[in-house]
């Protein structure tokens, strides 16, 4: 009887919801692409973690198998990072971490340290420093790295990702000396006066030293996707998008969504052409694991950064005049690249953050859309800089500004310094894009800047840093609404990866991915929103942080019967 | 109710079983690991594709939700073929095909009859080129090639893929003229009496010319293994060694498993260890797909081939006595290489054909098993020619002998002449391994030769080819019995490839992958065994070949009730 009842039912329905869960008693909160916010009192989700009902407030609840009691709290949609490196930010977390040093001193004993700890080590390896923060000046040099460790090389990424720092010994390795020329695409920074290697390596020219590091183990590897994402889902961050997958990353990925270990979604987009393929083969693949992973498209870089002077600027940097930055593809390159992937509809990703790298991304979308139409979705990544006479360029085909709203905080200074006055009006300039019909996805750039976005939603309407520097906020004309920044980080962050109707709202048909606070974002002011206590982070109707117990399936649900 | 009744049934079990079905009334054959049969009358197997229970004769048959009527055909195990390549058996399917060409003449006018159907191709690729069996005793030569075509460059691999025969033109675009030395691992054929290239170059002198071809597109690797499935499962293959699989290939394969494409199932074998660690990372993947894709290890080549006289023998080749073959790894480089794999669980398969690569193998596996003990299933594939003092030594540490039985017959003439008389002893000795207690798996090598198991299967228990010759069988006494065969072909080459017990043999637990025969090979002489027909192909408890309808889930079944 049973089993007659089974079958039927398995033929009516080829994978039947066999239990379905009600998240019940919350002061839920929902924003589409616009911004416009709904609110409701409770979710239905069943065993794939589908939404199946939202219930409004004084709707009946219905019967279910399990209810989750939210009592009262708080509930807004996972949040997506709409451009990060996951598996950076993962060897980042298992290496020398400069990012929270204040002053030269503070890292050189932070550095001698972390030597000591590891003797074994032949290289010390680390990131994060940022001759800004600690007010230098001027980039750090060998001798002051070879003060803290000399007996072995050191090699140390700046907080960009653009630059690198190494001691003599480091130098000596590679073989850099006055001899040697500039790699093209970089710049080996150089002694005041003279021709000897200073000790930071730009752009292009950190190969010279990477290239000799090894690389990490597959163990560490999984490690550092495990770090990852236990720090993005404390940080209520659901999903990711993967700035610049190598093959190797996507293994790692695939290995965690093969042995169940994937929690996180991540919309991938490959580091080049030949991995693009590899993976993708003839397009971007499937949704892979419930919808956890999928290769996007292709990651390019037409620029550096501005802190290391490498974004490809129109006239020459206000602190070094003779210093546009770094074209890092020509005209015919770029267009080749994004044509290659655009011909078998792989999304197209372009690092783009001086004001001609932009202009230049916005010519080539405008040339190939003749030729590449439908539902492109083109994204430029940072868009840091722009000409104010490109803004209204940018909505015609589509594209998508994806930018980071703490860069803003962290740089500007720097921004003023590197860029004059002149040029601040186009720069993180995210009202006017909004204004000039843009969409507009949020990320946190990890491990450049940390993965928390309830940081950015607060710079994102506040235009201060954590301080409440400066007072008033940096050209507070740029800053956005409570909504447009949630929906930048939910709604529009999903749209921009193709994964609107799969997650990124609290909607009937898409993954219950959501976060339970302690208090309402839309409510509260940017210290608020900083202090909030992200209680609970659920993907896929799974609790994957936060609670009494640690996740796993079906803990904490209550059987209501 | 309904509901409740479920929701009791999941609890208990999270992946219940929703409809069996009952293969009933059939002639059920099954082998174990050292050739017993046991025969059925009917198969059970739930949703996910396993058997759940194994009927005898007499047996009441249970109530099930389907029954497909066996109409008491003879029922096999799904044939295993422990040592294929199936990305270039796909390939091969796409591009010219010389495998069953008997002259020069003959592949000339197939060659030119090829490039006038394809003007538009730059250059003209293919395979399957025997001089042994176009009875040319010398191998064929550019100018030879430049009378079927010689506007454009040819390229055309030879049937045991260690040697490549090119026109003139493929030479020019490659720069190989007289003044070409040798490449490390290779050979470069001259002219007589001369310094002048002859078109054909062996082993690694291939790469010079290889390197030029552009590679396939990713959706021609998509189509390659549709055609390679295609033809598997029609012949009755339901699994594969994979030996020598390339990332672009591992891709392929997840591409056709993340869309539901993957029909066979692949134990993949990296070829190289960067492959090996891209894709398993710390160790061997998980099985995927309902176990129809693992990569268990690495494929190394320690020699070449037999007919291009790379096989590395201990004594020179009686048809060549300056010549002794090509050591392709060195002891150190192999004992390296073995190391890296072994270190990390991975499975080590290594090409030996000659006596003296059998010897090396054996002595590095004699020392290997020191460091790395337990449960490792060493594979030596090929071992082709085997000093006889060696036999004795190969079951010491469970090592297998991946073994090809149509190569005998392909080979016998040619190996005759290549080894003399004195050697033949320790060649193809499928018994000898045996009676030495050496595990034995069979496979093609496809697609050096055709992927048909049953073939495969009349030569072991013949020793003679298609034709009954030579009459009576080359060397008889190395012939296996059909149950042996039959084993090498299921439950050995399951074991061979870490699969006993999830498929190979037609017992509860494992998968439902079995054959619906015209005949039983058990008691049919060779003849009659070449004859059979595959009626059905069943992979995990789905037909992918046969019957009346195009392979579907669920088609065919027919509801008892």
């Amino acid at each position: 009887m049973i089993r007659r009842t089974l079958l039927a039912l398995a033929l009516l329905a080829p994978a039947p919801a066999l239990a379905d869960t009600l998240l019940d008693n919350v002061d839920g909160i929902s924003v589409d692409r616009e911004g416009r916010v709904t609110r409701f009192r409770g979710l239905v989700f069943d065993d794939n973690g589908r939404i199946t009902r939202v219930l409004k407030s004084g709707e009946k609840a219905p019967k279910v198998d399990y209810r989750e009691d939210g009592r009262g709290r708080v509930v807004i949609p996972g949040l997506i990072d709409a451009h990060a490196h996951v598996m950076s930010l993962g060897i980042s977390l298992l290496t020398l971490d400069l990012s929270n040093t204040r002053t030269l001193a503070e890292a050189q004993a932070k550095i001698a340290a972390y030597a000591a700890e590891h003797p074994d080590r032949p290289w010390i390896i680390g990131r994060g420093w940022n001759q800004e923060t600690w007010g230098l000046g001027r980039f750090p040099t060998a001798a002051e790295l070879d003060a803290a460790v000399a007996d072995r090389p050191v090699w140390l990424e700046r907080v960009d990702g653009h630059a690198g720092w190494a001691n003599s010994a480091a130098l000596r390795e590679a073989n850099i000396t006055a001899k040697t020329a500039d790699p093209s695409g970089g710049r080996i920074e150089r002694l005041p006066g003279g021709k000897t290697p200073a000790g930071v390596l730009v752009d292009g020219a950190t190969t010279l030293i990477d290239s000799l590091i090894p690389p990490p183990r597959p163990e560490d590897r999984d490690l550092a996707l495990v770090k990852a994402q236990e720090l993005l889902v404390g940080n209520g961050v659901t999903a990711v998008a993967d700035m610049g997958t190598s093959a190797e990353d996507w293994m790692t990925f695939r290995r965690a969504g093969d042995e169940g270990r994937l929690r996180i979604r991540i919309m991938s987009y490959a580091s080049d052409v030949p991995t693009m393929q590899l993976i993708g083969g003839p397009g971007p693949t499937v949704w892979l694991y419930d919808d956890r992973l999928r290769m996007n498209g292709i990651k390019l870089y037409l620029d550096g950064a501005l802190g290391s002077r490498g974004a490809w600027l129109k006239a020459p940097y206000a602190d070094d005049p003779g210093n546009t930055g770094l074209q890092l593809l020509n005209g015919t390159q770029l267009r080749n690249l994004m044509s290659r992937a655009a011909i078998d509809n792989f999304q197209v990703a372009v690092h783009a953050i001086g004001n001609a790298a932009n202009s230049e991304v916005l010519d080539a979308i405008d040339e190939l859309s003749d030729t590449y139409g439908g539902d492109r979705r083109w994204r430029i990544e940072h868009a840091q800089v722009v000409d104010p006479a490109d803004f209204a360029r940018i909505a015609i085909h589509g594209t998508i500004a994806s930018m980071q709203p703490v860069h803003q905080t962290s740089d500007r200074l720097m921004a003023e310094a590197r860029l004059g006055p002149d040029r601040l009006a186009g720069a993180y300039a995210w009202r006017t894009m909004q204004d000039n019909g843009v969409s507009l996805a949020f990320g946190s750039d990890a491990p450049v800047e940390a993965p928390v976005p309830l940081e950015g939603i607060a710079v994102a309407i506040s235009r201060t840093d954590a301080d409440g520097e400066p007072f008033g906020g940096w050209r507070p004309q740029e800053a956005v609404t409570r909504e447009t920044a949630l929906a930048a980080y939910t709604a529009e962050a999903a749209y921009a990866g193709f994964a609107d109707g799969r997650f990124g709202r609290l909607e009937v048909g898409e993954r219950a991915d959501f976060l339970v606070l302690d208090r309402d974002p839309l409510l509260s002011n940017p210290d608020e929103i900083r202090a909030t206590r992200i209680l609970q982070t659920w993907i896929g109707g799974m609790r994957v942080f936060g609670g009494d117990a640690p996740a796993r399936e079906d803990e904490g649900r209550k059987i209501t019967r």
